[in-house]
């Protein structure tokens, strides 16, 4: 198989090797993602209209809803994993997945106060195939309209008034200090030569797995499961959360533009030390010694320069990272995070539906080409 | 008496007309104000130690605790009025003082959110005689430590556990977003030609009464108190910001530098539209019309040459806004808020000795000269 053809294939062929997937469960998994969306963002978006002007405005452009000049729009919104998982977390737990709305809408808000901040401090300039809101609205609004999402996650989640919704808002106050953790440390990383593959995955746990885990639990959370059942539902969305970040460190670099919305080589193209990259130089070897090299040069150049490669630059590191393991060694990684999430699952007594759905998207997550 | 004298004296020299004080009143607020520190301070030097480095560091540097090298440091951390307000809160609820311990740093916590996130927004290089974290640490960690800081808040009361911790919780989100939405209002104020009074009093109630309206029932609910108390405390603390903030924009152009430690003319210097200027402005006749074709003019200067303005420009516009009647008005809004906090107290059953205090600390808050 060719670089070429390997990669826009999935990532991932066979996650659930023990069981056959039909397209019924694609089917039901964007059913599932349907339901979240449909249910969650006449919440989210009463929520956002709470904010003071122009914080509402800056937000509604943010979540897609309107374009810069102010039109409405309906832009893409993301695949919204997180909204599903709140409201089945809700049915494992015995209760109606309307019960999970307000987590689920309160898990969005700090996802989306994360995005903000994070954007401005990467000085990212797009997301979601449109220009970022510190690129559209300066970097004030972005530091504030995050600041205002954080706080209206906690204000929508107390104003339930009921000790399952302050059990719930402490579970998302301590993810999000994890996702705050993770992200310091990305930032930390970008700055060392060397990080190793345990650094990473400690990071990624902070950065992805703390949230996926915390919409997992907060559905049961508001619907009265325990605590030994909210930190089961907790361990699958942590380890769902490393498979999902997994699979995009796969597609960060393999990934096919027309599926992902990203340039090719997205993740080369801004020197993240992502899984691939991280396991392939710490794999040793001739060609983990030869990326090393090329990538001591590459910090020496300018981010303008870096960018002005050509296509062939970037798909010899590519190569080099795939000859010395890092593909498949992250491809093990999220296929193990992916067996991790369904084995914390045994220990939850929950409908057989509600865990074939938790299986059906974990088996999402890992074989999705964007 | 000559405007010389005059920018040195106490901004309001009546507070409470209708008593006397004495230097034990004084006193009385010196013990408050180190109590709220002596009890808060390990508290919130264990919650920052738990921030991944190089968080802990860079908010270490910012409460003063290290300098921008790293050594041990004992700067100015500020009046601390918000710690001292929440341990009295306790006391109003007839809980010892160290109940009110973790709604202290709490507020503290988030009141040092706000000032990271702000510094950083309004471009500000100094505060309390030192460099900003974003000017020493960069934008990044100004953000990111920020974040912590506000989720480290809700996660010291939630871990409490209790149904109060998370009413105190509630309120100290609501406050929070309140506290957003005045520097929402504040920036767009400093892009527009006319604010009214009115507005300014509600940026104002939002960007420092609201906080300070938490800081003064957190400690209460903690300690059990009904609605109806919290509500009361809430509305004492909330004129006492008024009034406070009412103060400090008469020091912020009349506060003789000798005791505020900021610039002569500071806020002049910054073309803040604090509550003088507006209500001058908004006064018309002579010397307003004088004073808004001056402004008019230093909006079209650089920041630079603003700043290079003799000590004689920024001396004529406060004349001016004194002339227009600015200082009397602002003077007579913190004695009007002064007032209604003491009036807020009399719905409060409460010890006698808990009433003096929270009264000593209104007197002390106007007739502050730093």
């Amino acid at each position: 198989m060719n670089a070429s053809t390997e990669r826009t294939g999935a990532p991932l062929n066979t996650a659930s090797p023990a069981r056959t997937r039909s397209t019924g469960d694609f089917a039901r998994v964007n059913a599932l993602l349907a339901r979240g969306r449909t249910l969650a963002t006449p919440v989210l978006r009463a929520a956002v209209d709470r904010l003071a002007p122009p914080m509402d405005t800056v937000a509604a452009y943010h979540f897609g809803w309107i374009d810069a000049e102010g039109r409405p729009s309906d832009a893409d919104g993301g695949k919204a994993v997180r909204p599903a998982l709140a409201l089945v977390s809700a049915e494992a737990a015995g209760a109606p997945p309307e019960t999970g709305v307000p987590g689920a809408v309160a898990v969005e808000l700090v996802h989306n106060f994360s995005l903000l901040h994070d954007d401005l401090m990467d000085g990212d300039e797009q997301r979601r195939h449109r220009d970022t809101v510190w690129k559209v609205h300066g970097p004030a609004q972005a530091i504030l309209v995050g600041d205002a999402l954080f706080a209206l996650a906690g204000e929508l989640l107390l104003e339930l008034g009921t000790v399952d919704a302050g059990r719930a808002t402490r579970r998302l106050t301590s993810a999000t200090r994890k996702l705050i953790d993770g992200q310091a440390q990305d930032i930390s990383y970008e700055g060392r030569v060397h990080v190793s593959v345990a650094e990473c995955l400690e990071m990624e746990g902070n950065k992805t797995g703390a949230l996926l885990a915390c919409a997992t639990s907060i559905g049961a959370v508001l619907g009265g499961a325990d605590d030994r059942t909210a930190d089961a539902l907790e361990a699958y969305g942590f380890h769902l959360g490393l498979s999902f970040q997994a699979v995009d460190d796969l597609l960060g670099v393999w990934g096919d533009p027309e599926s992902t919305g990203k340039q090719t080589w997205s993740d080369l193209r801004q020197r993240k030390k992502s899984l691939p990259v991280v396991a392939a130089l710490a794999a040793g070897g001739t060609a983990a010694g030869r990326l090393g090299e090329l990538m001591a040069a590459d910090v020496k150049k300018s981010q303008r320069e870096f960018e002005d490669f050509d296509e062939a630059e970037f798909a010899a590191r590519a190569a080099l990272i795939e000859e010395a393991g890092g593909r498949d060694a992250t491809t093990a990684i999220a296929r193990e995070q992916h067996h991790k999430a369904l084995e914390a699952l045994d220990g939850i007594d929950m409908p057989d539906p509600v865990r074939e759905e938790l299986v059906a998207l974990a088996d999402f997550v890992v074989v999705r080409q964007k």
